[in-house]
């Protein structure tokens, strides 16, 4: 239809608008939110027009009563796997039990187990497990999910990964990031394992364009440092970001590589020092946390707090998964990054909506300023704290993607 | 109508129906439950009829197919102080921003800010504000709550808030408990104000049958062991239940005291140590513990495991409160008691079901076999055992209280 403007809706009943501005935010700047009493937001087609108090809006066709919500950008989850088949709850009443995690693995537990029933899944049937928990951490406030593959036993294991998430992203509302994630290296032949992922894996998912970006982990259990500097080094020859999970029971370099290559973000960071820390505050990497993880596992958690205070970008992810972190919302993420990782509030909400899409290379989401897409939280009460605060329940009325509420 | 008998379901589709025994278990047998495969339920009226395979199911008028659901008793917390106005989300931001709970409480937070907003506040509006709380701890599996008062400036603030629980008992589908909590007590004036609360609060609260429980705050900061002994002494007299928030922060002798006087449940048990674990072993007390406040304050939990493996009684509860538990599901306070009290799977499910009934002086319900409360749940999946593992989201699909869903 040419000349047909985009449809233009004015949200009112809005209580409280917050947000932090556009783009990722380091240290302090992670705590400066704008918070508008009484406010509307004007939004045109997918985006947003304007935002400001209710008495000042201009006028539009259409209008939107929130019954006096608080509204927030809609969160992002930058770091999930949530695509598997099987499940882990023998695992879990096992080690609850007190069995170690060596002892599962021989009795054929732990992430082989996982890695199996994925092998043996269809990307139907693993798009359809994935599902009703992409929908689940919808539900909880997440406009964005980053979903990483992982647990394929070979190349094609991985690709049908990756094809799961392309069929979900035709499936569900709201945008799916795939990431190609080379998790556990085989335990012989590998210098030709590396090579034939730079030289055929990699070429391939970029070429399809299965994946955004490239995630290595890097680990004394898994990738060493050389073998990821050459995983992130092929990503990069064929237009893929790169990211990392470092630093989660030792320190073999990866935080610092990372910041050195340019990485989008490097997750986990538990047992991340004062090394790792200045690496990251002296970079445009992400330093992504995890607290379900600690939480699930009884670790420690990643140091959130000392991150911001030395100046780094903080975000949070849920790292949805079946055996280091069930949990299925983003808002328990953030609400949890507060309690574990020792972020205030407004540090959590940075770090759960524009952190979270810089640590995905996205950079038009996460702030409710004119120009960034109109995916936004109308939250059941007035006060946007109820974000953080509220455990075991969710804050959350309603999602909407693209001014367009969420079925 | 002379003769009718009670009506007869027969609910089906049960993939695996699980449940401790009836009565309270101890040590070990909190991990004895029975698990039916394939299973079917008889409810006549509102109670259990019959358990078993579904094969050898009797014969009934109606049936009710469940889908292929697990099913285990609904769930019973114990311990909440689900009545309150105002909010704690300015504390919260402020704790997370590094200010001390003693610079609270000077700049008029804390604990006194919620009593003076529930003084300020009439029956209705308290019940009003409350039933949305008990309607999320209800959707996540609970068919029994504990409410107690605890909040109120002075003896009429007091029964206000149990007028509060009395008329949400109308409002609201499953069963409310009421407590009448001596929480703080007056900074001067102190052996009248405990000489008033036995000689005139107590007995009208037992007069006025406006709570069956009296609990009280054995703590440094609040009630000394000697006006503990007094109050529950008093309770007793008048025919009430007794129980106790103990070893929160110190073990100043009241877990003993209260194992002494057969108390229902001592809470908390934070601080626990040797002496009070050997005591609560001994004892028919159950122990309650809180994991909702372990996360929220990030304080050390209480020593579930060393509980159960020194023979006691454990139950799990979510505290909810504004300042110190903001947690609004049964469920996530068993998954959480998994993580930070040390708990199995089945121990928590035992804690949450036939002990947290036993911690209200309840042996009506908690475990499906015949004769007991057809209190149950239907989980989204076909293993119980999501309802521990799962983190963020609610594994429950269905409550049914008497046999009769919840609206
Ligand atoms: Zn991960
Ligand atoms: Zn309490």
């Amino acid at each position: 239809m040419p000349g047909a403007e985009p449809a233009v809706t004015l949200f009112t009943g809005i209580a409280q608008l917050v947000t932090p501005p556009a783009g990722p935010q380091r240290g302090a700047a992670m705590r400066r939110l704008t918070v508008i009493p009484d406010a509307a937001l004007l939004v045109q087609g997918d985006r947003v027009a304007w935002v400001g108090q209710r008495q000042d809006a201009p006028d539009a066709a259409t209008t939107h009563d929130l019954g006096g919500a608080a509204v927030t950008p809609a969160l992002i989850d930058p770091h999930t796997h949530a695509v598997w088949a099987g499940d882990r709850l023998a695992d879990f009443e096992a080690r609850a039990e007190g069995v170690s995690y060596e002892a599962l693995l021989a009795r054929g537990g732990g992430i082989r187990h996982t890695a199996r029933a994925t092998q043996a899944a269809s990307v139907e049937q693993l798009s359809a497990l994935a599902r009703p928990r992409l929908e689940a951490l919808q539900r909880s406030g997440a406009g964005t999910i980053e979903i990483k593959s992982g647990y394929g036993l070979d190349f094609a294991g991985e690709l049908r990964m990756l094809r799961a998430v392309a069929l979900l992203a035709q499936q569900v509302k709201g945008t799916l990031c795939p990431t190609l994630l080379l998790h556990v290296p085989p335990t012989e032949g590998r210098v030709q394992h590396v090579r034939d992922v730079c030289e055929t894996l990699i070429p391939q998912v970029a070429r399809e364009r299965l994946a955004t970006a490239v995630d290595v982990f890097c680990e004394r259990e898994a990738y060493t440092l050389s073998e990821t500097r050459d995983l992130l080094t092929a990503a990069r020859a064929h237009g893929l970001a790169v990211k990392l999970h470092a630093d989660q029971f030792h320190c073999i370099g990866g935080t610092e590589l990372a910041c050195e290559m340019g990485a989008l973000s490097v997750d986990h960071l538990e047992a991340s020092g004062e090394a790792q820390i200045r690496a990251l505050a002296g970079s445009a990497t992400l330093a992504t946390v995890l607290p379900g993880v600690s939480l699930h596992l009884g670790l420690s958690a990643a140091p959130g707090r000392a991150l911001i205070d030395a100046g780094a970008a903080v975000a949070v992810g849920t790292d949805l998964n079946p055996g280091s972190s069930p949990l299925f919302s983003v808002q328990q993420a953030l609400a949890l990054s507060v309690r574990l990782n020792g972020l205030t509030p407004a540090e959590a909400l940075t770090a759960c909506t524009v952190n979270a899409a810089a640590a995905l290379g996205l950079h038009n989401r996460g702030a409710l300023v004119p120009g960034q897409r109109a995916d936004f939280l109308a939250l059941h009460g007035p006060d946007w704290r109820d974000l953080a605060y509220t455990l075991g329940a969710s804050p959350v009325q309603a999602v909407y993607l693209g001014g367009d509420q969420r079925a």
